[in-house]
Parts: structure tokens; sequence; C-alpha cells
């Protein structure tokens, strides 16, 4: 699925929403520990009940790595399922990986073409070139890590050169990649203040947004500060969307969140005449 | 096992030698891809062949990952085979993990507590509250990437604020580290002019030194820069031991080339006075 499509999908829908699955199995409804692949019956029943106000999903492979084979064939089963179920839904591998040149390479077979998903999040450290093998497949894309959510991004994210912080070097220097038009970013929720000079930057891009809910970021302020002509704007909602419930009423509760936050970007869509 | 170890083996084996386990299919001998799981029976042969010579094994996980379900079988088994056998080598998982908080522990109990590996690799972007989950397991490992042996280290590893490069920034903050005495660092073999004052900033870690041989690193000027009064330094080679033949000979041609580089890693251990 190309990004074009995801842009239509956003208007079809009114949601600009993305359910992060990080299946935990010590959070999830104790009933389902008792079916024979727990992660997998949980990530179904969460996407039958949200598919509808969401345009995205983003399995994190952490989550999926930590139960080891079993998680591996659990997150290619959630993959398959979303792929024949509902084709229109994008779907971004949480992964984080980054390697030099052609081992880089090998990550982005894995996902583009074995596993089946239309995007893949990267970490920069390593440079241009372990990031460009990710980009030379027509209609996948890379989610490069710019400036994340969580506290330590303040770490080495923001160390200055003349005045440009390194979240900024990375924007920059990557729009000068190869296929660059396959890449977007991801921007914490929490960092909506940095979200305006980063707009400006990549004014095009599409920008995954965690961190709304749970990490304490704003959906207002992330429209306000992020929105362009075409939405570009994918925002992530994970355990408040999955874990609304841990009891039986687990997938209605699900499906209740993301529609309240449906709701919320369907105005902000038709607020910006998107829609 | 320890770093306490480690160093013992070592003083032992006279050597600081660690083979990378990059296993490419499209590379190995033809007869092999007939065997059942010709991953792991290629990892084996080269594991049985080098172990005299070799400390550690770092098998990168982007190879074993492309292969999907059954990479990840040959990876678990390569682990198993290691740990049976040769108790005494040190296992890295070149993997390059990192992402907020919870979410790195669950890659750090997947790779120490399920796999038994000694030591992952870490991308340093995401900042501490990543790292740190690596860093709380006895006995286990997070091997940081520092400055790395690509082309590509150049964009953003180099980025100075007040004269000081984000690498260099992510050595001295990492030592302010809850548990740094678990941290290793990767420093290419390529930058070897910038060891000297990496290994003033971190004098008694060990640092992981990939890219001599292929990459064109140079095992002298490394050991000249980089060596401690504990050796401190695990040098890898990857493709110029398991790629050394494609043939029939590929056992013995890899046994001679890791040979070859133990016996100058002896004579340096002997100069600089560590055995």
């Amino acid at each position: 699925m190309n990004l074009k499509s995801l842009s239509q999908q956003i208007k079809i829908k009114e949601s600009f929403l993305c359910v992060g699955l990080d299946i935990d199995l010590s959070k999830i409804p104790t009933h389902i520990l008792n079916e024979k692949d727990p992660i997998f019956v949980f990530s179904k029943s969460i996407i039958d009940a949200t598919h509808k106000y969401a345009v995205a999903y983003k399995p994190n492979l952490a989550f999926f790595e930590a139960y080891g084979i079993e998680g591996w064939k659990a997150f290619e089963k959630t993959i398959d399922y979303i792929n024949k179920n509902y084709p229109n839904h994008f779907i971004i591998a949480d992964a984080k990986r980054g390697d030099i040149g052609n081992t880089s390479g090998r990550y982005a077979k894995a996902f583009f073409e074995n596993y089946g998903v239309d995007a893949v999040t990267i970490s920069p450290y390593m440079g241009r070139d372990s990031i460009e093998p990710f980009l030379s497949f027509k209609d996948k894309y890379a989610v490069l890590l710019t400036l994340t959510s969580n506290e330590g991004s303040r770490d080495f994210q923001y160390i200055e050169q003349k005045g440009v912080p390194v979240y900024e070097k990375v924007l920059r220097l990557s729009t000068k990649f190869e296929n660059a038009h396959n890449l977007m970013y991801v921007v914490g929720a929490t960092k909506s203040e940095n979200l305006k000079s980063i707009r400006n930057i990549v004014p095009d891009s599409f920008l995954l947004i965690p961190g709304v809910g749970a990490q304490g970021g704003n959906l207002k302020e992330v429209v306000l500060n992020g929105i362009n002509s075409n939405c570009g704007l994918i925002v992530n909602s994970s355990r408040g969307i999955i874990y609304a419930s841990q009891g039986n009423d687990f997938v209605e509760k699900a499906a209740e969140k993301a529609f309240e936050l449906q709701k919320e970007m369907s105005e902000y869509l038709k607020l910006y005449k998107i829609i």
C-alpha cells in the first residue's frame, strides 16, 4: 500500500489513527491466555474491533520478539491477517532497525518482502548508508526516528552544532537521500513545540506521531503544529486503546477508545478543510 | 559468561578474536544448501573450525531475520550449540536494538534470558532510558554503537557541540548510567585515529572493534591506540574468515584465517605484556 492510498483512506475514514500493537501477555484478559496462540488471538480481536476507526497498525517487534519463535509466528500471522482482511490498512513494523549498507538491506528485505509490511521504523545513528537500503523498494517506506517521545530523547537528539540540533540534521540530510520520497519521520507527540520547524523542513512528508495518551502527548497541539494540506500525520495510540479494559469487554472498550480518537480526528480534518 | 572470564580466556587462548556470523546463503558452499538447515550447518562448521582461535562469536541478527522463522530457529540453535559445546566463548548478538524504556526491556529479556547470549549491540539515538534496561542483568552486557566503521558514520556521529562530537557525548554520558559497568562500546577499526581519545574516556571498558579486513581496518593500528592493561579489545572479523573459501575446503580455510589473526594477536598480547 502506498502513501497516496493512505491519504485516500484518511479521507474516507475521516481518521489518521494508527493502533499500536504492543502486546504484553501480562496485560491481556486472562481468558485469552488459555488460547493456543494468545498473542495472535488478542491482536486479531483488537484489529477487528478497531479497523473501522484506524488507517494503520503498528506492531512493535520488541513485544513479539520477546516471545521467541512463537512471537515471530504471531507477528507473521498478524501481518497476514491484516493484509488479507483489511488490505486498505497501512502496516508499520516498529522495529527501529539499522546496520551498515548491505546488512540493512537484509532487514529491509525481511520486513518488506518476507513479511509484507508497508513501512519499518529505522534508527538514523549509523547514517546514510544504513538508511538508503530501506528506500529502494517501490511503495515501501522507512520511518526515520527523528525526535522521539521519551525522556532520553534529550540526551543526543538535541545536541546542537551552529544552532542546528541533531534531529534537524537528520531531517535535512535525509531529504537528500536517494529515493527520499520513501521516507517518513517519527516525531513524538510530546514534542509538539518542535513540530512547526520540523514541518517547515519536510512540508510534504508523513509524520508518525507516537506518545498521544499514555505518554502525555496532546492531539490538538500535534494537529495545530503538524498537519499539512494532505493531513500528513499518522497518530499512534497503543496502550490507551489495546488495554482500555483487561476484562471480558476489552473488545468493546478498545473500539470505544479508537472511536473517540477518530471522532476528534474527523473534526480536525474538517477544520483544516482536508475533508 | 562475564567479562572477567572473557579476560581470562583472552590470556589462555592468546587471542581477542571474535568471529562474525553474517550468514548469507548465496555465499556459502553450494553443497551445504542441500542440508535440511543450511544456516545452522554452516554456522556450526565455522564455529567448530575456529573455536580454538576465537574468544567470541557475533551472529548478526539481520542475516538470521532475513530467513524468517527458519532463520530465528537457526539463530537459537547456533546460540545453544555454542553455549553447550563452547561455554567459554562470549556471544554477542549483533542486533543494534533500542526502544523506549520498558520496550527496550523486552528486547533485553529476549536476548539475555530466552536466547542466552552474553551481550547485545544497542543504538544510542533514543538516549539513556532506551539503554539502561539492557544494563540491569547480572553478567550481561550492552555494546553501545559509538563510532561505527561505515561511511555513514560521518553523517551524525561527528556532529560537534563545543568541540565535543556526538560519539564522545555518547561515551561520556553512558559512563553515568546505572550499571555502567555492564557497558561495552562499538568502535570501528577504520576509526583507529579516534581510538586514543576514546580510550581516555573509557580506560577500562571493553571495545568491540569491527571492520578489520574486508572493511579496511588495520589490526596493528587498533592495538596501538586501543589496547589497555587487560587487553580490553575484542576484534571482529566476519567475511574474511567465514567466506575465506566457497569450496569444499571452507572449513580449513576459515580455520587458517582465524589462526593467522590469532597468531598476530598473540604477538601483540606479548608485546604489551598482557600474557
